[in-house]
């Protein structure tokens, strides 16, 4: 019997802990050949393209996430679950809640593993659903002190500060420029929808740790090299599918892709992170392929842990 | 709001003459390329791999149907519609009715094509779900007189006549031989799973149309080269389909491939189809990428203009 999830489904069994602790889960069985993720693949339909990124977790399941290239203002994106002994498909998701999730969930993963222990105050650029499940998640790794965030609608900006203050408890504040939104900060998060950079890497504080979710790579990116420049530690959750990219990501050219380590290998102990108090890491977040589906089987459990009966 | 479809209510909504008619429209926006069907592509998940086949009826709908080749007894089949102009998924569709009518709706146009006009006895290889929706298609399409069956188990091709008899009031027998099941019948379908010849060409009568459903690659097919050569019309539902096969389709090779027909441009009747009552005509169902999303699209219509309200 399959089950269909909604977004709102979603949002009211997904919390943050929950989503960061499966993707965490998700890493490690990355890193150890558990998750299998292969490269994602698509179909051209004429004037736009089904996109498909498929995982497998030995044993358990395998299934996939769909999305398109059209453009339409209300495309959804589709999550499916298939058991993995029987091959019956337990579970459904649509929409884009999942997704956004994850993809917060794996920057969650990424600040409590590179970002230092004591880093309180953090940073936003950008004010969509992606920004929203950054910070969401980082919540859950690091007690947030201040949210500073920037983006170009002044009501969008003020909107998230309030929605910061009302759903997460914590103290934010909407600033008129990118500058004033990670100057200072222990940590940053990037997550626009800009193919040019929004911010100059010599306005990082020392220490800090940047998540980069949006565009990232050449000729389409929302940070420059000066990022890479300055990043003694360099770090993505999937190196393999970054490098995958066609136009390639900055960091998975020369002379950063040499040093682009694996968040999962840092998770799991077998690669280093950050190795000092003053040091710049940098997340390039690409959403290894899989986790989706990882999180999609994360909340069929807790759905049918809470369920009565 | 997405409208999740299991099998049962598929079974209770889409009858024959549906969808013999939605197939005959999909065919029809094959052959003016207004149903855009790109082959198949697919991601390797280790033991198994998800295969997805999309299509796009410009200004309608685009989606598509996954299912994997891990071999799981109770694998499920997934079809995905979004709308074409808001991107939102209105339905899904889980389970193996969906695709099972669909190819049955394909072999029912292919009947009502090919077929002599007074054809009225069918001839069955195979007692499976495939089987089973090509007689309920060509009832649709031909009043059947008489409906013979053979499979290996005895006790499967008992249980398939006793079903035509009821659930189509149309007079069946099971035989025990292959020979016995198609001599002296007006039509005949192949659906079975064997990876070897199930029949002799020879055994056909003049006049006779075949629909073959099952296997039809090099080294892998229900019917040998014998049949092809015995087929003065030859065709397919997507001969570019069949072309890009590994390894190739039989009909698809020298020297069949050069009259490969496009079931969709015979229909259109801007290609030949049977020209003389004693010719064999053959039909390669090979599952023109699209029809799944086209079906399901269709079906979606049916349970709007019945639901209350």
């Amino acid at each position: 019997m399959t089950v269909l999830i909604s977004d709102a489904e979603v949002a009211a069994a997904l919390d943050a802990p929950t989503t960061v602790d499966a993707m965490r889960a998700a890493l490690l069985a990355g890193h150890d050949g558990q998750l299998v993720a292969p490269p994602r693949t698509a179909a051209s339909l004429g004037g736009g393209r089904m996109v498909l990124t498929a995982g497998h977790l030995v044993g358990q399941w395998y299934g996939y996430r769909s999305y398109d290239t059209f453009g339409h203002p209300g495309t959804e994106q589709v999550v499916v679950l298939h058991d993995g002994r029987t091959g019956a498909v337990r579970a459904v998701a649509v929409g884009e809640e999942l997704g956004s999730r994850r993809t917060g969930g794996l920057g969650g993963v990424a600040v409590d593993v590179l970002a230092r222990s004591d880093a309180a105050t953090l940073g936003v650029i950008g004010s969509g659903r992606m920004a929203w499940a950054q910070v969401w998640a980082v919540a859950a790794v690091r007690p947030l002190r201040e949210v500073t965030v920037h983006s170009r609608s002044t009501a969008r900006r003020e909107t998230f500060a309030a929605r910061v203050r009302a759903e997460l408890g914590i103290s934010a504040r909407a600033v008129p420029t990118a500058q004033a939104a990670v100057c200072d900060r222990d940590m940053v998060v990037l997550a626009t929808t800009s193919p040019a950079p929004v911010l100059s890497a010599a306005d990082l504080a020392p220490g800090c740790h940047v998540n980069a979710v949006g565009f990232k790579q050449r000729d389409r990116a929302e940070f420059a090299t000066d990022l890479l420049d300055r990043a003694a530690v360099l770090v993505s959750d999937s190196p393999a599918q970054a490098r995958s990219y066609v136009p390639p990501m900055l960091a998975a050219e020369a002379p950063y892709a040499a040093r682009l380590g694996d968040l999962g290998a840092v998770l799991a102990g077998a690669a280093a992170g950050r190795t000092g108090a003053d040091q710049i890491s940098v997340f390039c977040s690409v959403g290894l392929a899989g986790t989706e589906v990882f999180l999609l089987d994360r909340l069929v459990r807790v759905l049918t842990a809470t369920a009565p009966g």
